[in-house]
């Protein structure tokens, strides 16, 4: 049976590689999805469709194209790692978590142990809360392969 | 026809108390709920338990505590107004914002215009952004009185 | 019991009038509820926030305050009447009967007999079409008091 | 990953075609689905059941067939691409539109710039408005390899 | 606690007024709702629409307005008593269980003893099945005020 | 793109084999699933549990297993055939009418002309209505290759 | 704005009577609902219908009409309260726990520490564990007035 | 058509061996599926986390993992098989049960016939009890390759 795992989050690091490689290696049964995570592909996605001069609009459509991905892939994944990383404000990424927890689907968060105050809702209405990309690696193979 | 409007988001500074002031001087036939806003309090929910020395079982505790109220409140709401301050995480503001996505629910974001860019994904998603609560108020008087 | 009765589509004729009036003569256990009808409050229903330069992004920034109107009315209505008159394109009422249909709300179409082959799919998922608003109100108060 | 992409409303001019041919060129991991474009053919669907003397019945027999197909393939479908034409009311496209809507299905609407008025409703609740066919493919490619 | 009760299937026995008059007796907190039950009516309900030549197609119509009302009724009751009497198809009211079971409404048959072999699929899925009106009245009373 | 297609009812007549033979012919990509038609096999699934003395709660345990299998298919179809003879009160068809039309499934009804009346309800929740194997089967190539 | 309360679980204790009086003593806006807990007429339910001499279909039938009522309240409730005892297997009382995950209906646990182990997998998805009655009133002043 | 059955509940005992052998021996098109059953990588799943001092801690963090894994499974299943056994609470197994109940996956119990008292409840919401695994096998061949 495959697993599809919808990697959300932080784009700044090198976490989903680790995660995919540390899968690989295990040679897991999953299918790895996410966003865009070529950042400034992601701010360009709405410039195929008419280049807006207010930054405002340009942020709003290339939204629109990148939420077509991102809700049919979560709707499609059997769980969800959510990334909060050390820097910006990372708000999809709590919403990608609310997006999860209202469809019953459950997630991962990975973040640092400095940030769990501010996370604490995020993480409550997780399955789970790691540290590093191998302990993700490690709960997958536990799930996928056990 | 009465509405039910849940205030989500920043808890340090008096955004619900304009709202709910501006609604009642019109005399808006609207119900307003939201999580409990005192702090203090709000930490400590899973205090009634039993005290934990570790700060993480804590907050875990008290989220789970919350959500209980959260969940109920989001559920029965007709709409949200999610309020981004220009302080601190509010990871629980964007998590509300996408549980409502997922579940239908229309959602009005409130925050100033120098964060639009990170909030992009969750205006996209919302019906509208407002920067003022006295904008809320006339949206909340021309949906439920016109 | 009283039943909730979504009144959707054409804004330059009284139709709603007529079945409200008809309803308020027989006394009949309906709440009607509709988007707001003042053309040009609607269109300047975004307005409230900021003004917008571009008649495209006034009129987006328009619709999605009214949709927090439509839907939650949709939701909350038992079945809604919707009207295609001979005017205009009205595909904000063909969207609303989409909406319904997937719902599993019942409607009930309303339209003259010339315009039958354009809404033949909107009508096949109709369950019922009227050529009268006063067909509406005997069918409302079949529904309603037999 | 294999995406699902229904191709609804105008069957007049040749823009699936166009997406199709795009998506193929550049070989996009795509099913496309829609619902039977000959025009005639559809019309008659229900004729396959015992010919009407009224037209409305005949209309309404080939509209209750074509559902079954429409239906499905939206429920089946990732994202639907909706577009409007320059000529005839084409409710169904709209209808389409709701339908997804209410669903949680993203979708695309394509059609020229005249016509964003009576569009503003459908518009505002889709994820993207696209002018052309190849602008379409653009979003699609974007979507599914980048 | 109010509770909603639909009484659907036979019409031409007074099962429901039993039903009814027991529950008042008992002062039951019941609301009691149903289709149409004068069968004239009922079989005429289209005719406000526009008289059919054809059989077939006033069936069609009256039985599209008559599901507006069954419809609504059946999502908004608790709970179901399906009656099935010793005469005609009575396949509405096997219609309607099924209906209830996909809901997940709960529903309680109401029928001979001669039946059960043709019925079992629909007694499989019913929560209870009674032979008499009196003891589905006391089923009711054991529901709502024990 | 496979369909699946449920046929549902009477098993006392070939109308089953006429139309996979017919799909066959036409070489449908369609999937046909139904209950166990092999009336004593059916009546008897609940034996493979233990005898029961008492006809009704054999009746019971049989239409417990066999509810097993049609609920799953009903599920998991795209459509469903739904069968009426003109023996037995078949009211397990009707059910699974009602089934499908709760979960928004699309069905078509296969009878003889003399059985519209008490089917009438059944029938205008449903997207067509056929009168003979052969009509199905070219609905069905219709649908699935046009 | 009233919430309404299950409380599932132990029969043999008056942990329900210590909530309710809890809740009266400080005037919560809760309505509290719960399964008929008179152990003897809640076994005897069934009865009602037609005595059986085997004791499973006895308990078939009592729970058969048991369940109409604890599916109802479950349905209507905002939140449940699950007892464990220290007696006797309570599998409905886990049964309930799972009923509420499902449905995505927050839950709160009511048991001693010697049990946590067993109830590991009920505990992890309810939303807070309490051990004393007193402690779930503190919990519902909490939600409900704060 | 492949069904999946997820079975669910004791893991002291060899009856998922046996009802996979069984299937295999009749070359069932079925997939099984089911939670870790090895107890003590059960109990420690968690552990891969971040090792906690709190029993309560550690059962809640390694549940949390493991329900990652059974909701999925549970979701992804066409049916269940839920197993007690003379040992232990097996409060997860009822939770299952009730957890399948409220999303309409029908489901087979089995135990032994000394438990059909406290297991009333969840027998009478099963579609099927079973005493051994060689009748679930046969039920399982019944379902899949009648």
């Amino acid at each position: 049976m495959t697993w599809t795992v919808y990697l959300s989050g932080e784009i700044h690091s090198d976490w989903r590689e680790q995660i995919i490689a540390g899968a690989d290696r295990l040679d897991l049964p999953i299918q790895f999805t996410s966003a865009v995570t070529d950042h400034e592909a992601s701010d360009a996605a709405g410039d195929i469709l008419e280049p807006e001069s207010s930054g405002y609009w340009r942020d709003h459509k290339s939204s629109g194209v990148n939420a077509i991905r991102t809700r049919t892939l979560l709707a499609r994944c059997d769980l969800a790692v959510v990334r909060f990383g050390d820097k910006y404000k990372q708000w999809n990424a709590a919403f990608d978590a609310g997006y999860c927890a209202a469809l019953g689907k459950p997630y991962i968060t990975l973040h640092d142990a400095d940030i769990v105050h501010p996370l604490k809702e995020v993480d409550a209405a997780a399955e789970a809360w790691a540290q590093t990309p191998a302990q993700v690696v490690q709960i997958l193979e536990y799930l996928t392969v056990k």
